[in-house]
């Protein structure tokens, strides 16, 4: 039983809460187990709050379960949101005493729900990172192979799904922080348009291109969690106000004439064949499906990187200059070194860099008049060994964390919202996972495609094996 | 009557076309006249496009003009926005030869509404300035003493109409250079909305400031030409998507009950007394009318001017730096000074700026919680002199530009909607301006309390003696 709830997703645990065949406190004890068993090999939580969880569900005895897709069900949050009265460590040693006094927006929106937090997760540093390298917490591995990466910076938050800790958990998404580290562990991982989510609360990486995110084992449950934690915040600038939505309306939904988006260029040069292999049986399925895949041409890549950490550094560094005189020596090299060469980059850098994002919108935009989807890779590798540098493809070699990111970032730009999701095993017995990105505010129809993969039985991939 | 139409707002020219006792031929041919009495002595404009106003009005003979509030009406537009097949030369020799291919969106919007463009005003190079002096198509004077300062960037818009040369004229106000001259011209100028009306085609100064704004003779008139300028632009990122708006559907109407607040600190420090005590009328008069005035404390004001710099230089630098390298000497010495300035700016200050102004929208935000609308002076000073550098008050000296648009450039940051109008006449014989400033997209309920003033007796001013 342990082991088969362990590894259950939202869903399936609620109708289970729902007929009574299980209570909140029965999960939070298995879950609690489960943690207990794999942290130290997952390196998963750096603080795991079993008690309180034991309390919250103590107190669900009164509440009707059925009323909230979420009730009486654990989570984990990265350790970038703030949870009132726990620590919000960042991943830093900066921050390890520091304690929220407040729930971030998306913490309180769960804990209405009657959610239950069941610890915080590892992470980048202060979310610097696609690698979940932590030289403080340790670095997380995946479940599916603990000689590889969990990919990062929600390394944690990755691990504790895909090790059967939690069923759902909270990531930020800021290049791909949250969809590569899911799309690596053979998990659904969500980046909402940009506005749809409310950050506050939740400690600032970046704020131009910093997204929370959602890791599940299903599509319905990320489209059910986003609806949860969706919503205007008049606290976040960054917030848009729009009518609520059902997403998960669409579930299922037949998706004959859709219009996907097949970029031809960029994306699908210098990745890993199999995974190319693995997107071409997606791409047959779709049109089997009455999807018309049509060729796109994205905006020209040659300077993303650039653009990107031309408007990340210099934002790191206001968020981060009122600790560094007197923490600066807390702070990780690699961090601290991002730190300084933000604080050699000029307004005019930074300008012209946001005026490249606003060209890559409107370029991007120019495509969705034509189709409904554009669908990639989620990553062009797979999970990499712990403790790689750079990984080579075709005489080319790049720095892992970039290699990582490299078909998700572009969107943290632009403010599209993309899922990743398992479309099928690799070789080497680790996860392989494709990307879809939609129009702004239009996550429903993701999940609409996205379901049926998720059902379809020829992407569905085993279980990693742990034991504990 | 050559000298009546001359200062006829644009509702009862209007009504003149409609009931055929004046042609468009008529009208332009009547301003065209205006124009060659006092362009001269006014510098009001760089290009006078009388020409194809005749040809534009001739066409008119078979076009209903009823349908439209400014069909068939001459208007002038800030030399910085793009009139196809016209030079555009931003008040600079550097765009003295540059003729735009395509007309602005704003232009565009009138011209389908049968607006007759008479030509292109004069500025404060590039807008870089609220004094409008300038070396290469010279400083426009005010109509009420041409001794005195038109003011700017916008001056030659606000000169144009102050001498009765147009009854209507655009310009644009990144820190009060529509709202400022408009004040010292005796005129009514309106910065509406940031992202209300659409910014494509006018050459930028600073986005995240820049707004394009009107000059008129009554609010009725302003309320008449947002509604045909407003509009949502998917080219202009900063465009917003809003339900079409009867701006003028609130004018005359009752607003007893309204809160309007009364800043307690900053607005009136440091102000000519005669313009404090004609504020002191207008409050009044509103008490009367049964508004409620409430004391409202608007956010420290220290680094504003700081902030607002921060911002500009920087994004006009990006603007610029193409034709720096090759046409460098062809800037005024003033505006080279700050773009250099701009290339000292690191990123870090620029993204601290910009949460500053953040923060002002939230706090300013916060105070329309609990009032309606805000009521200031327009300017602390009457219009300067020409050749003044800096005015001295209080025993405080302060540069003339910045002295202008002290109680104006905060709500650029902000981004609410801000008129200004002629509320007495100072015993210098020049006109005392004040502002109103509202919420979000709420620019009807500011037109509301406007016009009741408007059409109050003891606010109105006289018109400037002109005589050719």
């Amino acid at each position: 039983m342990s082991s088969e709830i362990a590894f259950s997703d939202v869903r399936s645990l609620n109708s289970l809460l729902d007929t009574g065949r299980i209570t909140p406190t029965e999960l939070v004890s298995i879950f609690s187990e489960r943690i207990k068993c794999f942290n130290d090999i997952s390196r998963a939580f750096i603080t795991v709050t079993a008690e309180e969880a034991a309390n919250t569900a103590g107190s669900l005895n009164k509440v009707d379960l059925s009323k909230s897709s979420i009730a009486g069900i654990p989570y984990a949050s990265k350790d970038l949101f703030d949870v009132k009265d726990i620590r919000t460590t960042a991943g830093s040693r900066v921050f390890q005493d520091r304690i929220a006094t407040e729930d971030a927006f998306v913490i309180d929106c769960l804990r209405r729900k009657h959610a239950i937090g069941l610890g915080k997760t590892n992470l980048h540093e202060f979310a610097y990172g696609a690698t979940g390298e932590n030289e403080v917490y340790g670095t997380c591995v995946n479940a599916y192979d603990p000689t590889r990466l969990a990919g990062g910076s929600s390394s944690g938050s990755a691990a504790a799904v895909a090790f059967g800790m939690v069923p759902a958990a909270l990531g930020t998404d800021t290049g791909g922080s949250v969809r590569a580290p899911a799309a690596l562990n053979g998990l659904v991982g969500l980046k909402p348009t940009i506005g749809r989510v409310s950050t506050r609360g939740v400690v600032p990486y970046c704020w131009t291109l910093d997204h929370v995110g959602i890791m599940t084992r299903t599509v319905a449950d990320s489209a059910d969690i986003l609806e949860i934690i969706s919503g205007y915040d008049p606290k976040d600038p960054a917030s848009v106000s729009l009518p609520e939505e059902p997403y998960s309306a669409n579930l299922g939904a037949d998706f004959s004439g859709i219009r996907i988006g097949i970029p031809t260029r960029f994306f699908f040069e210098r990745a890993d064949p199999e995974i190319l292999a693995a997107l071409e049986l997606v791409k047959e399925h779709l049109s089997s499906r009455g999807a018309m895949l049509l060729p796109v041409t994205l905006p020209d890549m040659e300077h993303t990187r650039t653009v990107s950490l031309t408007v990340q550094l210099p934002e790191a560094l206001s968020a981060h200059s009122a600790y560094l005189e007197e923490h600066g020596h807390l702070y990780s090299r690699d961090f601290r070194a991002g730190l300084a060469l933000g604080q050699c980059l000029l307004a005019e850098h930074y300008v012209k860099a946001k005026r490249f994002i606003e060209c890559y919108r409107q370029q991007t935009n120019a495509i969705f008049r034509d189709v409904d989807l554009i669908l990639t890779p989620a990553t062009p590798e797979i999970a990499p060994k712990v403790g790689t540098v750079k990984t080579t493809r075709d005489g080319v070699s790049e720095a892992v964390g970039n290699a990582i990111t490299r078909f998700t970032s572009f969107f943290n730009m632009t403010g599209h919202p993309a899922l990743t999701m398992p479309c099928g095993m690799h070789s080497d017995g680790l996860p392989i996972g494709l990307q879809l990105v939609g129009r702004y505010f239009e996550e429903r129809t993701i999940f609409q495609v996205a379901s049926d993969l998720d059902r379809t039985e020829a992407f569905s991939i085993p279980l990693p094996k742990t034991d504990c």
